[in-house]
């Protein structure tokens, strides 16, 4: 410990850090680029930043989170132990983020994967965003003497129809030279831009129109995926997917708005987070293919309405404040350098337009790729994350609003929660002998028990008399998997034997208690929609669901627990990752891009948390499923 | 002299630089900011850059510009002069730029003016291409949650009818706070870009929309002007010019084309001298009336293809070259920071639209501001200066040219030639008894002659007979007037005794060659248009003279010395600087800009250069007024 300095270095990552004394072990991992697991965002509340202190002191506050033995073994909240002395600190693999820093395949499997599109949607005309075209102008002549300019624009409108077109300065004055070095020969890239102008991007010597590149990104609060599309084939040739680095900060978008606007240089961090890794896996996916960076013209992104302003730098504090104003629903078009993207010094990136503070790109761009638009069907979609988007309507109307779900169906805020990331329980059954059945992602020992997994537990508690129809452990099964703990009960999904952190899987009461709170807000939201509009559930003809999340859900599950209205199974359709493929579609025309526009525009955005019928309708969804049992005609029948 | 550097300074400038010997004095006084006439570019051709060697040694060629009495008094051309040692260098005042640096108010007048629009040419929609809204936005609330940016679009709709709207990131990442601050009252500014799109290009708190200034400009090859435009009124508040600073790399669009090629920075030198001088005379506008260069957010310039090449830094090389190719002719519009213009930090520059290599955005300005585009009257445009560009048409069509008039009209290539300033004898004549009266610019003596100076001399000395119709000296006149000097006969306007340069002022047999040649061209453009057409000079109903040069000129004499076509005088009308008042229109008036660019589009430009019939023609023209003396018959009749 020098003067006023304390040295904090983290096992494993063996990396080290100097603060001052009162520091939080928290702040001083985020200086050393160690991550740490936080929800709260550092308010010692989630208890998910577990950290051992192997050397030195800290101190510290008494909290619920650890138990005696665990204090005992020097686990602290690293939110919560303040820096006294040197310290080595070990970071456990539960609380650990760095070494995900690329996800595996098989999450990049989950999280990326884009559903074919489905029949009878009308397809966009192939007219990408950024385009290249081979050029041969005819030398002037006294009989053909167009500046050079206006020869270059004439042999480009023989190439493609938009009549607007605009060139830089620094391109106009390399273009005499480039022209004449090169035979008259050269290729040009045009970007779209805003409001339909096609900006010249490059000029390069001879033919390279066949190394045109964009990328279609999905900009999760949780994951970041990037796809890589050939242009001319509209083909994605890569795609990577990685934890956003924002995490650091806090899991869900209310915690990084606090970052943003509490700290003095909260919002560049988060900004540079997110930045960086996309950079990452832009880098990656070039290399992998033998690609510079360079061949990258167009970014287009989707994502939550927080996570687009974070990506472009503005300003958040009022998207969480009420009346929830964001800075731009439709931000325009800038140079992808602007925030610090490494493609094309050129290149352009587009953040798709979204409704509202909480219904964001993520959702337009979903619906685009959905169809559902373009349908007389009346359908309902559903994009459960963080937050849980649902929107209702058909090819006349769209109506949205968003359910603050909280992170219980990402993991969070549950005792063993953790994302759908390896080690995760995704699917659970319990058997007629009492025996609980589940499916690990990756097939290796359980961590902990992610959305899926936690939706098919509580199903199977309920069918199993464990839970009531409260939501309350039933006293009476007490035994070997349902046991009293110090403050409460919980169910073993899986003893510390059998799990790869040596501690239980559990299920708590807290647990189901944070989770009915979060399928009836889902559930309420789209009963609001259908109610507002004066429709009942029986008329919606299509559920789709979105998001890396429902691809794993067990819909007679949801609808036993109450997250899904109880309609019949083949009206619903998992499209995996449509905000992705929305972004991926706009990449390749323009015409996707007008429609993604025009359901923004006429997409109406019902606020719900200050709608008194809203929380009546919520609380009546506070129980499994609902205190209405005649809503869920087929639970009510199936439990006789 | 320090190891291989002489010290060379100048007098009366008191400037000083240090060269390796072998330096010309021209390229030393260039490095020292002293500016000397040189209107060959350093060829040793036109003797201009006369100077003074007080002290030290340098090497020259002899030269016929120089008289023995004046190398004997150490007169040296600055162009063929190599420094040997430390010098002394007068530059005497015929030969000196600095000081000139800002025009005297009387060639504001001369090249400033604009005529007020003609009667019954239709007047343009006022629309300025920037302009200023002071909006009151409703703050937001639950039932009308809009993003800050739609927010601000909505109230902008109530001002502006323009669809295409554009906001850059920086701005948009102030906007939130800029908003609440200000009581949700902010003045935006927006400007013309390309295609149509209006850009944000400020947001103030308040209103500030009092404050919206533009600048109008015409970039001369010689003389440059701005004016400064309130672009709430319409009014011109302020007007400035100054000769071009690129004059001392040459003073026609020919040297500067072979600097800004054959110099490794030539090209940015050249730009460097007229964004320094636009900024000068900017400031000084702005200084006068207590504004900042911020204020000013549109900057409209017209100017001949080179000069608008020059100001953008694009190639001009292919310009000089057959088959006379621009880089551009409709630039597109960007930051007036790119070239470096000061003033608002995102305010824009738009150049004008041009035809052609040698037929500029000055022509189409000017025809915008003649309103001859919009008239069934078939029309003549002239338009003499270094370059003489003729136009023909009406509502209908539009065919234009240029003929390479030389520099003889702006003075240059003369022996006592000057520019329209202060101490140029611009009226002539010869009185019945012999005598000589002239008017001087600014009343004092005379230095020089300038362009109409010389036609009225021309005219007259024709009628004295002292020229014969084939523009040669009539030896029989030989007298005190008519003098043979070592190498050819010339005539004396002014002796030394009345001369302000202790000089003759005379013109020479060789300086009537030079304008011979001259006037020729202009003719004979303007013939060339009038047959390619099918025409008569008869049917011509209205002539254009744009330019500080036309306003000057007597009509009859252009016609005796067939200059000008033989039409009957009320049918000619001198517009003033029309390129000027087209510029202006242009900033006033998107609907103007848009004419203006249709009348680019539908010039039909006619290369003379490799025409046969003109070779022949022009051949023709050199006479007084012309070999065939049916085309003047006015003049015919005068002579009996």
């Amino acid at each position: 410990m020098s003067e006023n300095q304390c040295e904090i270095a983290f096992l494993p990552a063996g990396k080290a850090t100097q603060v001052p004394p009162g520091t939080t072990v928290l702040e001083a991992a985020r200086r050393a680029g160690v991550y740490i697991t936080s929800i709260c965002g550092g308010e010692g509340t989630c208890g998910k930043c577990r950290v051992i202190v192997h050397r030195g002191e800290v101190e510290t506050k008494p909290t619920a989170h650890l138990t005696p033995e665990e204090v005992e073994e020097g686990y602290v909240l690293a939110c919560q132990a303040q820096v006294r002395s040197d310290l080595v600190v070990e970071v456990p693999l539960e609380s650990r983020w760095e070494g995900r820093a690329l996800l595996a395949d098989i999450d990049v499997i989950r999280f990326g994967q884009i559903a074919p599109p489905r029949p009878g949607t009308r397809p966009y005309r192939d007219d990408p965003l950024a385009k290249k075209a081979a050029l041969r102008l005819s030398p002037p002549t006294l009989a053909d003497n167009l500046s050079d300019l206006d020869r270059l624009w004439r042999e480009v409108d023989r190439h493609f129809d938009r009549p607007l077109k605009q060139m830089d300065l620094e391109t106009l004055q390399r273009l005499p030279h480039l022209l004449r070095e090169n035979d008259w020969q050269v290729t040009v890239t045009l970007g779209q831009r805003c409001c339909s102008v096609m900006e010249v991007l490059d000029l390069e010597p001879g033919d390279t129109s066949h190394r045109s590149y964009g990328a279609a990104v999905d900009v999760g609060t949780t994951t970041l995926v990037v796809h890589l599309v050939d242009l001319t084939t509209g083909q994605t040739v890569g795609s990577r997917a990685k934890y956003n680095s924002q995490i650091r900060y806090g899991e869900d978008v209310i915690s990084r708005i606090i970052h943003a606007t509490q700290e003095k240089e909260g919002l560049t961090e988060l900004q540079s987070c997110v930045v960086r890794d996309l950079n990452q896996l832009l880098r990656a996916l070039t290399e992998e293919r033998g690609l510079s960076p360079r061949d990258v013209t167009y970014v287009v992104c989707a994502g939550n309405t927080t996570m687009m302003h974070l990506l472009l730098g503005l300003e958040v504090a009022h998207i969480r404040r009420e009346p929830y104003i964001p800075t731009a629903c439709c931000p325009p078009v800038i140079r992808a350098a602007e925030v610090g993207l490494r493609i094309h010094e050129r290149g352009l990136l587009r953040c798709l337009p979204g409704v509202a503070a909480y219904v964001g790109a993520d959702i337009t761009a979903g619906i685009l790729a959905s169809g559902l638009h373009q349908s007389s069907e009346l359908a309902l979609y559903f994009d459960i994350g963080t937050n849980g988007e649902v929107a209702l309507g058909n090819a006349d109307w769209l109506v949205c609003c968003s359910a603050s779900a909280g992170p219980a169906f990402e993991g969070g805020e549950m005792k063993s929660g953790m994302r759908a990331a390896e080690g995760a329980i995704e699917k659970v059954s319990i058997g007629p002998d009492g025996r609980v059945l589940y499916q690990v992602i990756g097939n290796g020992k359980p961590r902990g028990i992610c959305g899926s997994g936690l939706i098919d537990c509580v199903a199977e508690l309920v069918r199993t008399h464990y839970v009531d129809r409260a939501g309350q452990f039933n006293r009476e099964q007490l035994g070997p998997r349902l046991r009293e703990e110090e403050y409460e009960l919980e169910f073993v999904l899986a003893p510390a034997e059998e799990s790869a952190t040596g501690q239980d899987v559990v299920v708590t009461q807290s647990d189901l208690d944070v989770f009915i709170r979060s399928k009836g807000a889902v559930y309420t939201a789209a009963e609001s929609l259908i109610s507002r509009l004066g429709c009942e559930f029986s008329e919606v003809e299509r559920v789709y669901i979105a998001g890396g999340f429902g691809n794993y859900l067990d819909i007679r599950n949801a609808i036993t627990i109450g997250l899904m209205p109880d309609l019949p199974l083949e009206k619903f359709t998992f499209i995996g990752n449509a905000s992705l493929a929305g972004a991926k579609m706009c990449l390749l025309s323009q015409e996707a891009l007008e429609e993604t526009e025009r359901i923004a525009a006429k997409m109406t955005y019902f606020e719900l948390s200050t709608d008194p019928k809203f929380m009546n309708d919520f609380v009546s969804s506070l129980f499994l499923p609902h205190t209405d049992l005649e809503k869920f005609p087929s639970v009510a029948r199936q439990m006789g």
